[in-house]
């Protein structure tokens, strides 16, 4: 990836107003690899002080399409078509971080590993583990 | 059912900050089944007017959670232990309805299934399908 | 589909050496739907008189991909890209029946549900339930 | 893991018939990790020369069971509560190696990575992963 394809992706994320809604931030971007971040806030909450399901899944989900896109050409951009996430522990503390990684990048779909973690203190804690399939849909 | 057992299920819904933050509604709640809706906002947006698979996918998941509840003792709550969710259609509309069902109710796990709908204008397109792994917790 | 369809996807199940090795049997095929039935035999234990989940997969996975090739040309396969399954009761009984339909059929990926059921006596136990993605493949 | 687990391991694995039906060979079984081989046989067959899915996601399965058991207590076995699976290559070979590991381990339910590569003349290609979720069974 170059400057150009890099800035087009952060343009990407930047025009997803749901990401921007929970506050999922760009960690970084390399040739099949992607980490977002996610700060704790209150809205985000299942009960007291535990992150909602729905917020840990959708990180990971979007860090497995910033993987993906890393692959595809500028001009194309990953749609989810299924995944599947297994919740492994809590997600508790000031911040989650996801990083996902391309595990078969083929013709057409692209197969993505995403793991979730809350960073709590100094300490990473496993939280979620998925695998996501996703497609390329031209968006001009 | 009891009235008793509805209004702590409800007041379990109110309690989840983040469904209330993305502005999901309890629709109805029975022996088993779950309906919510998610009203179309464009914070919702993954991009210009198709609500985020993060925001079809937290609905999925917590329509499961509110059919599994039903059949759990006043006292425990559904933590989701995994779930796959299949994009089969664009999540766009007026609002999201999401209908879960339990299909089998066993001594430790529930396992669910989910459809969600997208309404726009009179007409329902199923544009999401999920299986849920549930596990009962004691909240007190 | 045409008798000349029906006899093209027959054969088709035919050649698949694994499913025959398995011992299982086609009930029926119609537009959008599979059922195959899969006598027990001490073969397919996982440990005395319960059939192997994998068993129960490969079942439910190729009913699906029976119900997603109604819906092909000929001349096309379904591949299977993913599928999730959730084993919801021990699979004990003379024979397991999987029932699949499409749940969406699109320009490219076919979505399915399949479930399986346990035959012991009469009655029929719902075993697991699958949904399982597919994409044509051109056979010649 | 002393001897006696290894053993009583060992034996678990041989009593499960589809296993030996299959032709699944124990590579190695250690803290948290199993690999598993299946030589290819034209009965495995999906079409010629491609191993069906089903045997494919059978191996995935049990390779997963066996990590899952080497942390339970000698007398308990891993049920396979439910797993999702990705077809990444076509799996074709002289045989198929399954590598497992838990991600984790909780009080009731592990969760296992599994990965299945074909041996093809020297070299792997990987053609599945499954996360699998599991359940200790006494099984006396």
């Amino acid at each position: 990836m170059d400057e150009a394809h890099i800035l087009w992706l952060q343009g990407m994320f930047a025009k997803q107003r749901f990401m921007a809604h929970l506050g999922v931030e760009v960690v970084s971007l390399s040739e099949g690899r992607c980490e977002l971040a996610l700060p704790y806030r209150p809205d985000l909450d299942q009960h007291s002080g535990i992150i909602h399901a729905g917020a840990v899944a959708a990180l990971a989900d979007n860090a497995a399409g910033g993987a993906a896109s890393t692959l595809m050409p500028m001009g194309s951009a990953p749609l989810t078509v299924e995944y599947k996430i297994s919740f492994v522990a809590p997600a508790r503390g000031q911040r989650l971080l996801a990083r996902a990684e391309v595990v078969r990048s083929g013709k057409s779909l692209t197969h993505c590993e995403s793991r979730v973690y809350a960073v709590d203190g100094g300490g990473e804690t496993l939280c979620a583990v998925a695998l996501v399939t996703l497609w390329p849909e031209r968006i001009g």
